[in-house]
């Protein structure tokens, strides 16, 4: 029995609607059968035609019910395509990882350096300070901190921008993908091993990529000119994962590639620079070549601030930074404004230079410490590589019984990490044997000889 | 006189690099002269080849040297390709509009009614008690504000969704981009008059758009079918910038247009739904739809909260959620997780719901002593299209002179709106006469009087 309320807020057409729907759903109105003709209904009910009309088509939009030419609307045999009765099992997420007791995967920082104090500071100061940071800002981010930026990039990095040629962005990944989009029509040589997330960013946004094998001293020019290719994604620094620095003439090298034809570009990826333990970190090529050089420069605060807090930025040469501004001209930035004025300040003030410095001295005495244990745990047969500089170092271990099983058996003993061939797109026969990559910036200080020891019962310990 | 400092810190290369490189510069060395062999220059400075070789290849690279085949390097005639001795001009940024003394563009809000208070508290205790935030979060967004939001979007929208099919993101126009990833191959009609930025983003990202005119009730069936798209952007609820709402029968046609044919898919933006001052809201097509129907719902918080956080999120029926998380499994969120569960706690407590009541309120009262105060100025003339919701409206006054004079005249009184004519995409010429669009989000209660006042002398006052 339909009854229909005027004048109660919800229309009337909604009202027939949502009755018949149930009627259907609850079988009251079998399959098959036909609704009452429009005009009887309308009759019925004290309603207008139109009323009825617009409820039985709600109803055909949701596959509750059909209309057949000339004859009106019957219940759908199928019982409701678009909304099932019982609504079906929500999509399982992506399954996550069995939690292990010790994290050495990439990617984690240690939380306990934050300098919560400072930045809840300043983020305070500006939410009640400066509340025009809730209106809508500058498109390539705030100026005061791609002034910021330059300035602490030209002093730590060597790079020769102006704040005119930087792009803030919520991530590394969002912002290739829009260099994906300006190099429209490119095809990108890729480090193998490497980045896979960074192929997975460029091929998604259009770019086609080719995986180029990287030797001793990173990308080689001879690999890249068979590639085909005319743009190079690199991380000159500190090659990911396997910690090669790239010297001074192999960059001359790549610039020289660069510089041989238009339309060559080398995407720079300065991911973990900030963490270099020994020497005296290479300046990046984005300097060597100038500000007009053929070179993106892309970085993020995800390790030197944290994954969390999601900024990133390239530094654009020109000719790509004229064609942003074409394409991206009506783009929102994609990182919140107080957070971009936060940093900004806390560059500013000298408050992130001296965080880099004091996490630069703890991640060195962990890896000092922890390659120590590994030592003594591991005995001679042990070697580490890329240990210089970065958040993780490459872990070699004859006569462990290979690279998958030193995996599991280190999750037998609940560590986690993973094997050196996983971050090979191709060619994983070429991977050097019996190694892993072990994170060691979340590792707590405390924690580092358990880990050690567990690792040295996973892998037979030292001989 | 080049001296190289060995054990300085500096490679030798690189200080021999820089000497020569500011000699050249400077003129010292002059076009076209060779530089000295590398085995006597090695030998004069008591380096090795390989020194003297690497720096020479870096100035080549910098386009300061240049190598000929079988004779050795000479200075660059150029005098510098890659870096010029006087660094260009930076590229100017895109020219500000001058500053009007009253701003009635769209996209700006109230900052005073932002809960400056309650937010700031909830980010501060996160920052302090939750270090884990400083972590890598879920890549569709934090489970936990997935699951505010989804019960928010219920309970306001009649959105049907659990929190698996949430993704959040740095807002609309990322949310977008990646949409316009997972329809590769498909063809999207938006709407004319519309979102320049939607149709930009959309295309940018590789999804070719086609423009369909709107008529009374929005985006019409038949114009949808003669274009040919498989996919249609629209903004049901309050269209932009004309105000319009989709009545329920349109709204079913649509649904059936979907459901069609195979690949069909309708994106809803909500993107102000949350302000509608007069009738109860239609529930979302995405609601009507059901989970399961081929509705994406879009929406963003840059209206609720501050355009300055960036925080949207968008629904995706399951079969695009599958293909989301194989094409974006590696992705990061794009939103900073203190600003994800600051925002997660603020639902969670019931003030997001008392906020956006506040906030309706106020702004329904601003809108309606803003209408009443253009009425007193500008008399009978006037028509106000599209208040009933939004944060803006259609301002109609025939016998002003037009809209483009009308633009003109209100800003030499200091008043910045734009012209409906600007939101057409094509068909200019079937625009309504004589009409702007002004936005009263940001327009301040005691300026009301004085913006009437100077729209009244700009446009001729009351006749």
């Amino acid at each position: 029995m339909i009854e229909l309320e005027a004048g109660g807020g919800v229309p009337l057409y909604e009202q027939l609607y949502r009755q018949l729907a149930e009627e259907i759903r609850s079988g009251q109105r079998a399959a098959g059968t036909p609704l009452p003709g429009r005009r009887t209904m309308a009759g019925e009910l004290g309603v207008s035609v139109n009323t009825v009309d617009t409820a039985y088509q709600m109803l055909a939009a949701e596959g509750l019910a059909r209309a057949r030419p000339r004859s009106g609307f019957y219940v759908q045999e199928t019982g409701g395509m678009l909304r099932p009765a019982a609504a079906p099992a929500p999509a399982p997420a992506p399954a996550p990882a069995p939690q292990a007791r010790y994290d050495l995967s990439t990617g984690s920082i240690d939380t306990e350096l934050f300098p919560a104090r400072s930045w809840g500071r300043i983020q305070k100061e500006l939410l009640y300070q400066a509340p025009e940071l809730l209106q809508r800002g500058e498109s390539q981010g705030d100026r005061a901190l791609r002034v910021q930026i330059a300035a602490h990039l030209a002093a730590y990095r060597g790079v020769a921008c102006t704040p005119e040629q930087i792009v803030v962005g919520a991530g590394i990944e969002y912002l290739l993908g829009c260099l994906a989009h300006l190099l429209a029509g490119s095809v990108a040589a890729i480090e193998n091993p490497g980045y896979a997330r960074s192929r997975v960013v460029l091929e998604n946004s259009g770019l086609p990529c080719r995986l180029v094998d990287i030797d001793g001293q990173g990308l080689p020019v001879t690999g890249l000119e068979a590639s085909g290719a005319n743009v190079c994604y690199i991380t000159p620094s500190h090659h990911f994962p396997t910690g090669v620095t790239m010297p001074a003439p192999r960059r001359a090298q790549l610039l020289q590639w660069a510089a041989a034809a238009p339309g060559r570009y080398i995407l720079e990826d300065d991911y973990d620079s900030e963490f270099r333990f020994t020497t005296r970190p290479l300046p990046s090529l984005q300097g060597m070549a100038g500000p007009q050089g053929p070179v993106v420069y892309l970085t993020t605060f995800s390790k030197s601030l944290a994954p969390g807090i999601r900024i990133a930025c390239m530094v654009l040469p020109q000719d790509l930074l004229a064609r942003y501004r074409r394409e991206f001209a009506l783009y929102s930035n994609t990182v919140s404004r107080f957070e971009q004025q936060t940093l900004c300040r806390f560059i500013e003030t000298g408050m992130f230079a001296r965080h880099i410095n004091r996490m630069r001295l703890a991640y060195k005495r962990r890896m000092e410490s922890f390659a120590a244990a590994l030592r003594r745990e591991l005995g001679p047969r042990l070697q580490l590589g890329g240990a210089h500089s970065g958040l993780h170092f490459l872990l070699t271990l004859p006569g462990a019984g290979g690279e998958a099983a030193m995996v599991r058996a280190a999750a037998a003993e609940s560590v986690q990490l993973r094997g050196l061939s996983g971050y090979y797109m191709a060619h994983a026969e070429a991977c050097p044997p019996d190694t892993v990559v072990a994170g060691y910036a979340a590792l707590r200080s405390g924690d580092i000889p358990a880990v050690a020891q567990a690792l040295g019962r996973a892998w037979g310990g030292a001989v």
